[in-house]
């Protein structure tokens, strides 16, 4: 696997010299990561853009540590045959039309395995978007060669079994969120290497500190879990395919086979693997994991700290939907909010905090009430609500905050509602601290119950 | 009612000079809507920026079509008996600590109640933000008073039992994805004034035409269902307080009882209300009820069009999770995608575009497979997918896509992922055009799940 992830050489058979074509994109990509000892291969071509191009693998003058194939799935077997001679070990095939498409592509995939086998031979792919080592600038992919320098390299693996998604899941890492990734792996139909091999790697990878992985089938199911049991990564899973309908569109996608998924949810469950239901979800809580200092815990008692009683309930409703409950907060932490409430006013879980920041500013009463639930033994997370006004400045103590989730540990999600300029400022300074912080109390809430080991 | 929503002449009891206070808020915005016949009230002031006190209602020179309160819950019942002495006929009371707080303030609401009935005076409120009408700048709320120029006159009305949610809701709406608003309506603890009272007027409001409400409670839940049973308006309707502990936190919060939600949740879906779960929910249905040519339906069998296969099997997860169903395309439907798709994939249903649009170009491919899947009589609706590259100018068809749904009527949703900065730039091209564009696809499932009734 290693010669996968940290190649020193590599060859691209397909190479390309039109520039919105994926196989321009793979040769800027990998000639960047690769440089002299990056080979392209296109028999109809001498040249691309001053790099020497060979009329097939066999002609490039050493024994690659990776080739990666872009040719019409008809004729990947051939060149598998040739890579085999030349005595590569690890090829990635990025083309599509193999099983998902059924009769010939499957059975030039079968030729392809048999090629492989004959060969001692590992294959990635195909119908994927190939391998993303952030770190080491290693882009054997047909990714935008546009993106590549708005990679950032981080702590997160993401792994997807499916191409485009995996271009899309990138892009909107980059663009919208960024955080900071190690490996960025898309596996599509899984033909030979697949989440087992992937996540045996990742974990003895010291880069990689956090996995999310969207995959459509997990064929080794009990092998997966043996892993994922034995590591102290977190592990995030979107398995789709969930459903009949699911299922019926994963088997032409990436020609998955359906799988009991109560079966899988339990067995996942176990092995204490985060699963979400949404890409966007996905993303962040592997972002949260990557950010928070916080640790994952299997018990999910929270306290909501808000500034709206409506908020509270919509929270209360979405906390009992994913299976969490709502703290009953200890007689010890009621009386220390009500140092800051209101004479009128019982506190109460969710603890409505708008009539005590009226009465006691909001640095006061956001310190003592945090710090309170935090310090409560009956609360395992906390989900804190915050509105985002125009001149925020004096309002949130950044550190106070990050500190309290430093000592207690224990998982926070923030909310905030409220302008969206000030909002922006905001989360951006409690997330350089590791608190996460989302726009939808339900996203919130997802966040926390896979933080809290919940549906 | 329309002494609430179109008052020429207003009193404020308990205007207050300090900026930061809400008694200065409202005595901005109602200064602004009301000009000479705002009076404001403060026994303890001479004048608040050049505009003359009143020690008391009984002082100001005319009998004010609506009269805000905003002083302590224990002098509501007095400032109510001098509005009634004054014959004011409607009053909001903007103050907190009545029913939500027990006791002492359940007390004060059955004074304030009597007092109103003895009078023949409505009361809006207590625990709320008032009303803001936004075509004619009238707002008889605390809200920030540098909000008010932002406010857009549009078709929606929000209807908000909670105070500072409403708030939230509105800088939100403001400041993040701005759409045009008729009336909010925040209506608290509904001592009197009830959302069945607002949704007559709205009804009959030639300036609302999509009515978007979040409720703790419906104690007037009949005349509430036979009120929506009249009205073509759309309604959505997010009930919190659920579940078990929405509706202990509700109880808290503005007094609301539990009620059984699957009886409600029936009556609702007879009434052809729509029902959602999440506040940017609410928000995003009915903004894209605004913008959309397409009428809400009872059937929804969708067609996924998608640039990811991935995408398309997460969309049909979350298609069966709310009781969609993935439209089974006719043979001619399924021809006609075969034209432009490459010869060795079989189009099927999520149709999975990535490859005709390699071999074809996105025009053609984009212009053809949504022309089928909106002329096939399977479909109800459709969920889009599109991918924002960085240089999108020639890519979409704006016309072309926004000319479809127009032709056909039928709701149809895009998501679209990838760049950041192009996803901005094609959603309000698409949006100008009444196409809702949305950044995740469980959200875009829900809209329109909402859009054809189901869950």
């Amino acid at each position: 696997m290693k010669l996968f992830f940290e190649p020193q050489s590599g060859a691209l058979i397909g190479a390309s010299a039109n520039k919105i074509r994926p196989g321009y994109h793979l040769f800027k990509n990998m000639q960047a990561g690769l440089g002299d000892r990056f080979y392209p291969v296109n028999p109809s071509m001498e040249e691309i853009e001053g790099v020497k191009c060979y009329k097939s693998i066999l002609e490039i003058p050493e024994t690659a540590d990776v080739a990666v194939v872009f040719v019409p799935a008809r004729s990947v077997p051939e060149v598998l045959e040739q890579c085999g001679q030349k005595g590569v070990k690890a090829v990635i095939i990025q083309s599509a039309g193999f099983e998902e498409v059924g009769g010939e592509g499957r059975e030039l995939a079968d030729q392809c395995l048999h090629v492989a086998l004959k060969n001692n031979m590992r294959l990635w792919g195909p119908n994927c978007m190939g391998m993303i080592n952030v770190p080491s600038q290693k882009v054997l992919s047909f990714m935008g060669s546009m993106w590549r320098n708005r990679l950032i390299p981080g702590s997160v693996a993401l792994v997807v079994q499916s191409g485009m998604l995996s271009a899309g899941f990138l892009m909107h890492i980059l663009s919208k969120k960024p955080f900071g990734l190690s490996k960025v792996c898309s596996i599509g139909n899984k033909m030979d290497v697949d989440e087992v091999d992937i996540l045996e790697y990742l974990n003895n990878d010291p880069e990689t500190k956090v996995m999310a992985m969207y995959l459509e089938s997990m064929k080794r199911g009990r092998k997966f879990v043996e892993l994922a049991k034995s590591t102290d990564k977190p592990i995030v899973v979107l398995k789709s395919g969930r459903t009949g309908f699911g299922a019926a569109a994963a088997k032409s996608h990436t020609a998955a086979m359906a799988q009991d998924d109560s079966v899988l949810d339990d067995a996942l469950r176990q092995a204490r693997v985060i699963r979400v239901y949404e890409m966007e979800e996905m993303m962040e809580v592997a972002r949260c994991l990557a950010l928070s200092p916080s640790k994952v815990t299997p018990k999910s008692r929270i306290a909501v700290l808000t500034f709206s009683g409506g908020a509270g309930v919509v929270c209360s409703d979405d906390a009992f939907d994913r299976g969490m409950e709502i703290a009953r907060l200890e007689p010890e932490t009621l009386a220390r909010l009500k140092t800051v409430f209101p004479e009128w006013m019982d506190p109460s879980n969710p603890v409505d905090l708008y009539p005590a920041v009226e009465k006691n500013g909001p640095v006061k009463v956001f310190g003592t009430s945090l710090d309170a639930v935090l310090n409560d033994p009956n609360v395992d997370a906390v989900f804190m609500h915050l509105f985002a006004v125009p001149t925020p400045q004096d309002i949130f103590q950044y550190d106070l905050i990050a500190g309290l989730v430093q000592k207690y540990k224990k998982p926070l999600v923030a909310w905030m509602i409220g302008s969206a300029e000030a909002a922006a400022k905001i989360s951006a300074e409690l997330e350089k601290r590791g608190i996460p912080v989302v726009d939808e109390i339900g996203k919130g809430i997802r966040i926390l119950a896979a933080l809290t080991m919940r549906k």
